[in-house]
């Protein structure tokens, strides 16, 4: 949050100083139906962390708010000519220390990726790695547009100390498998209770299963009952490939879905990672079902450059559109997704989409905002909140430049951003009316740093001669 | 060029003062077989426009190749440290002029973005239109890092002029359809003769007729002997996608390629754009056996972006591979692919062969950069001059920025430029030893000028009311 100004001559004359206005932009706002509806020439005005309005008009407009805007004390002003300004973007599915891990092991199919390398090295994690790797990939997500993730992980204290200290806002929940026994579980509801509503109500958090094929059916009753008693989201990977879907059907002859409806967790708040092995012809009426009994409260966050890099299928966003079910964008962590770019989960998102529907006019440039908006907020648990440039929603919010040889002439400004942009495009990030990156440079993150210190450590973090693994793998 | 260095004291001490000199990168090598080799703390000497060495070893290094360097006239010196230095992306198939139209017909199937969108607006193009998208499209592809562009369109005298003025290298070819007549070949030949070797020697030159659906036999065959006579590379669409085949199955009882082959364009050089389509069964054989005669003079240029978007195969890397054909990577024009970021493709093509052949252990970061450099030079016919950085290839070079947080740590270098990197990383873009991005500041284009320039001519070029196309589309 921007400090109060301090008192100034602007403050006697007005009771509702702008905290930040931004001025001249082309605004991607949502008509009451949900459409995407671009304003020219915006005017974006934040107060106490939260958007005050959004207008069309320039400065004639900026008189009509009140002259004081461009003088009051402490008031910030950003001219936004020749970008647009988006909703943040929201990595609805992350592990955000992993980034410790980035390119480790490549070319690998599942079972090698997390027997031989990823489940060894996680061994060896401690929580200063932990905190080192949440900090560098919150600098990556502030430089690529992302405003809030949703963070799946162990050693989660680092993780809020790191989102803290980023400015960034997210949804976190501490990672468990039925192998640790009840302290896994109990452990990820301590969590939950503790940090909810920390960093000034920027940190949200949930309960953290690992997945189905991880923790067991008693386990997942016990934290479906526990996330009704305390109103909290779960956050769980789920049918992540087809191979895991037909193992659970050999296994206990129910889908992974299957499970999860059978535990009671489709009558809570649910977040499903990946779900690109659904078997559709029964997985879809499941989750159709508990859409409607919950209002769309079962989402998907979808990760689509992890899947073509293991072979797999991808999320099937179409039918789970018919479903009623919100698909939100992500990247998964590092280790597998090789970044935390958002952006480049859209524009993968409109790419596979129209090539495995082999259908061209499919998932739209508009589309694929509606998923990196409106979409992801719903799926993270909060659409209420941010993932639409409307008043009284937060100030979280980013400036893409679109004067840039690559993404001009501009014919289709959706087309421009999901298509021809980039993350890299991003200039400016602010949450919560915060300004965490002013023209690319960082402001509450020193890269350098992080790498050093966290290069220091990484002999000890990827030595696997010690021949453990936190879990076994068979999917 | 570099203009020569004027006579200092330097050159009074030595005779062979080098242009520029790059210190402290990461080099991507060759090794004789065609492996990669990253050769840490570089030095690359530029003498000529040539690369004159590159060699390990920092200032002692310095020293032992001449303390001259550092003080001669007209030499540069960068300083390469936190970069890696490749050599130039390759773009083998673009039509650069088309960035005029970026994001003017989406989400649309190939025949209505042809009949409806594509081949109406571009009958309102002019010489003016055509000059000033191919300098926006130089310019783009400079900050992203590719160095030689392979360019199939019409009124390409303008666009070798935008290539002298940006400073790249150029294959380029003057586009016909057999509907223009005999006038359609004999100016495209005009133009490889008259063009070859302009610029200084940037500029080569290649027959490109435009598809085998769109030029008949007669004129395939005429072109193949005027290939022959004139030692031209041609440079042609074939199997664009599956349909194209099937098309040309019905009509003629033969694909595409042997379409081609018929013709005997498979005994001259020849560069194949896109090979979606190919009927693996027989069509392999026949190229098998081109590659085998000509030493693997027959190529493809694959823009798997467009294929995604339009719902179509990709193309066969691994068979094609199995071949011994080459596959360059490409763009298309961004009036399909939306930018001409060939670093996007080198990425999206080690993805989507993974995912395509469900094979995660295929097409390696590594492959992936095999593809990027030697492959993509020999695709545009030009596998001795470009494509690795040794001692007397042609000085074209980029250097990427790996201290960013998306790119840190590195655990495998290869991992990091394919996966992690992207083209907005590029730094220093360099062509035959001149510097034409420096700090991601274009040295040789003024894109606020061009992109005012163009803008005011769109509502000229989007205009369709005429009813005109200049061709049909069928397939």
């Amino acid at each position: 949050m921007t400090p109060p100004p301090a008192p100034g001559p602007a403050d006697l004359i007005t009771h509702d100083p702008a905290d930040l206005v931004v001025t001249g932009c082309t605004a991607l706002t949502h008509d009451p139906r949900g459409g995407i509806v671009f304003v020219d020439d915006a005017t974006i005005v934040v107060r106490d962390g939260l958007i005050a309005s959004v207008t069309a008009g320039g400065p004639e407009h900026m008189t009509a708010t009140g002259p004081e805007h461009s003088t009051a004390a402490g008031m910030e002003h950003i001219d936004g000519r020749g970008t647009v300004a988006l909703p943040g973007l929201v990595n609805c599915h992350t592990h955000t220390p992993m980034v410790a891990l980035r390119g480790l092991a490549e070319d690998l199919p599942a079972h090698a990726w997390f027997n031989d390398w990823i489940w060894p090295v996680e061994s060896n994690l401690t929580e200063r790695i932990v905190g080192l790797g949440a900090r560098l990939a919150c600098a990556e997500m502030i430089r690529g547009g992302v405003t809030t993730f949703a963070d799946h992980y162990f050693a989660m204290d680092a993780v809020a100390a790191a989102t803290e200290e980023s400015g960034l806002r997210a949804v976190l929940g501490q990672a468990y498998f039925s192998s640790q026994g009840p302290e896994g579980r109990a452990a990820s509801l301590d969590f939950a209770l503790r940090l909810r509503g920390a960093a000034d109500g920027r940190i949200t958090t949930c309960l953290a299963p690992h997945a189905p094929y991880t923790v067991d059916e008693p386990d997942l009753a016990a934290t479906a009952a526990l996330a009704r008693d305390h109103g909290l989201l779960v956050h769980i990977h789920a049918a992540e490939n087809r191979e895991q879907t037909d193992n659970s059907l050999a296994r206990h002859g129910r889908t992974p879905v299957e499970v999860l409806e059978r535990a009671g967790l489709l009558d809570v708040d649910l977040l499903l990672a990946h779900a690109t092995g659904l078997d559709t012809a029964r997985d879809l009426p499941v989750l159709r079902r508990a859409a409607e009994r919950s209002g769309g409260r079962v989402a998907v966050a979808s990760a689509p450059r992890g899947y073509l890099k293991f072979g797999w299928d991808t999320t099937p966003v179409r039918a789970l559109r018919e479903a009623g079910v919100p698909v939100g964008l992500a990247t998964d962590g590092a280790a597998s997704n090789n970044t935390l770019d958002v952006w480049e989960s859209m524009t993968l998102t409109a790419l596979v989409q129209k090539y495995v529907e082999r259908d061209p006019t499919w998932l739209t440039a508009r589309q694929a905002l509606d998923h990196a908006t409106l979409q992801s907020a719903r799926a993270v648990g909060l659409g209420d909140d941010i993932g639409s440039l409307a008043e009284g929603r937060r100030a979280d919010l980013v400036l893409v430049d679109v004067t840039g040889p690559h993404t001009q002439p501009v014919h289709d400004l959706a087309a421009t951003l999901v298509h021809s942009a980039r993350s890299a495009d991003v200039r400016t990030t602010i949450v919560a009316g915060r300004v965490l990156m002013r023209d690319r440079e960082l402001l509450t993150l020193d890269v350098p740093s992080l790498v050093g210190e966290l290069s220091a450590l990484l002999p000890e973090l990827v030595d696997r001669s010690h021949g453990k693994r936190i879990q076994e793998y068979e999917g």
